[in-house]
């Protein structure tokens, strides 16, 4: 595993904002074959970083997923995100100092924009497969949109456009970060952030991560050792302040506002247009417990992309579960991958763009 | 329909707090009969008044659930309320100030007490049913439980405890609140409170309220007219302002403990024993998209309850169906009464507790 550092000279995002000198963080495993056609991107999502052996430990491995022995697989920090590439709590060159609320808007498509920048760097020809969950699965989904690269899609747990629920989830969250006194209208002190609020949103969002059964499984009405609460409540406060500790909310603002962006159809035909000139083999993957991307929105996305299949994760912990049910996961994926490979080698090329 | 206030001298809480010449604001529609058994309980839910007629306006009228020229109907606001009833916001008569942070912590148990002493001070022998959704639900089925005079129970969107999710996400709610400066330890100006904070908790439980779908039928992606806001984050923040001008948030935080209380086995045999001895014939209503109290919760305790039976109201509004889907709920509720009227009328005096 190598951890890496590009510096670009500047990047202009949709919205016409310029960042100077920004910088991608990103790690590799493995190495770039001889005609640079073996690589594998790995999108984060909201509170990921670019440590993906860590957070999908159980996808990587000989044989598994993500191979390094295979594959070189690339997972880079978004813009906007505080895990090493420029974001919020980055000093603008310009100005000496943090970007804070400054920081621009951005969207996923320049997330995955970013991204393309990077694989230009290594000189990638061709991507096998992107793979992302959540907002990782919605930049994986806008890559396939727009570069050439990508072979195939591994989406799981969104859809093709931000729902009005997902949002409104968001807004809460932000509402509860824009509540604290030391957010300051997000120019706060860096030394003392905004961390009841940034908790407040956490536990919300962890709650919209969870199901009901899994938490009564877990937790019932146990009352929590020594304290006048409850276990759930214990947690969820864990939760919250385990989140201040390595979370900038600026990061968590500007990254919910990303999700928001994401539309297939935004500025261009409908989604189903857009989508069928997508040909990309792509695997769907819904988590029938998913109370914030619901399965309906995964079927709905593998209807719409020509060359998409659904499948459907079992667990009883919501849309966290693609980040716990990896046994399932991996089988998932490696089918759907063993499936593509043994079709004709060239249907890839076949089935590409004009 | 009556507006009355009855003043007690005091008032002991399970926790051994005293409440000093706490008054209880309630309304009644219609007239107490000779015998005086013609009362209906209706508890109300978090936010909800004892104004009855106008939240459950479609359950109101002649030949419908809640039938003034019929029956005498009562509808107290509970202590720790903000609409009249004794409650944070209320003068402490011991200190000449508002108890606020004060005020102490009630259980559900406490605001049946409460509702037990208006129906001595009425001189009701018998309630012909006690209605309740929610928090509401809560109180009526632990009426039942507490109470002889209490002849059918009809319980809404709710179960025999309160759920590790519905305590999680009311706890984030809190925390909401908590992170806003103007809370000041629950000690704040009532001039200048807490407003954002209660804002974003208000916004967080108008989610769990309601459904995924309903919110992607009403609002989808569109944006707001002259704002650079999406339709549901300003539908969110908009129901979030309307609370806090109605609202006190001392109240919110004690109410949602309230409901934290709720567990009919608490200091008593398991659940199974205790309910196992509520013998009136009750109605269990799940709305089909509750994702705060689902279904599974209201089908356990028709299970448990031994002349319970369980209805489903359809609705893609989830929790909030209750206040919505009127006719379904009328229909539902009048089925029951009708076939509870053609038993033998004295089974409900044999079937009544040794």
């Amino acid at each position: 595993m190598a951890r890496k550092t590009l510096s670009l000279s500047s990047f202009t995002t949709e919205s016409g904002a310029t960042l100077h000198e920004p910088e991608i963080n990103y790690r590799t495993w493995g190495e770039l074959n001889s005609d640079r056609s073996n690589a594998v991107v790995i999108c984060h999502a909201l509170t990921g970083s670019p440590d993906a052996d860590e957070w999908l430990s159980g996808l990587f491995g000989p044989g598994n997923v993500f191979d390094p022995d295979r594959d070189f697989i690339i997972c880079a920090n978004v813009f906007g995100g505080c895990y090493g590439s420029t974001g919020p709590a980055s000093v603008n060159p310009k100005t000496g100092k943090p970007y804070q609320a400054d920081f621009p808007v951005l969207t996923v498509r320049d997330l995955v924009r970013q991204q393309q920048l990077l694989l230009d760097h290594l000189d990638v020809r061709s991507v096998k497969f992107v793979f992302g969950g959540s907002m990782g699965g919605m930049q994986a989904l806008e890559f396939g949109v727009m570069d050439d690269r990508i072979q195939q899609m591994v989406l799981v747990a969104m859809g093709k456009a931000h729902s009005a629920w997902a949002i409104g989830i968001g807004e809460a969250q932000r509402k509860a970060i824009m509540a604290d006194p030391k957010w300051k209208g997000g120019y706060f002190d860096p030394e003392d952030p905004p961390a009841d609020g940034l908790a407040a949103a956490r536990m919300m969002a962890m709650i919209s991560y969870r199901t009901h059964h899994s938490f009564q499984q877990r937790f019932g009405r146990n009352p929590q050792e020594g304290k006048d609460q409850f276990q759930v409540e214990s947690y969820l406060n864990y939760q919250g302040n385990k989140l201040v500790g390595r979370f900038d909310a600026n990061t968590y603002v500007r990254l919910t506002q990303v999700m928001d962006s994401h539309d297939v159809s935004r500025n261009r035909e409908d989604a189903q247009a857009v989508l069928h000139q997508t040909t990309q083999p792509s695997l769907i993957v819904g988590i029938d417990s998913d109370i914030l991307y619901p399965v309906a929105e995964q079927k709905e996305l593998a209807e719409l992309l020509p060359n998409g299949i659904y499948r459907e994760l079992h667990s009883k912990d919501g849309h966290d579960g693609f980040l716990i049910e990896f046994e399932q996961l991996s089988n998932l994926i490696l089918d759907f991958l063993n499936q593509s490979d043994n079709t004709d080698a060239r249907k890839s090329q076949l089935v590409s763009r004009p």
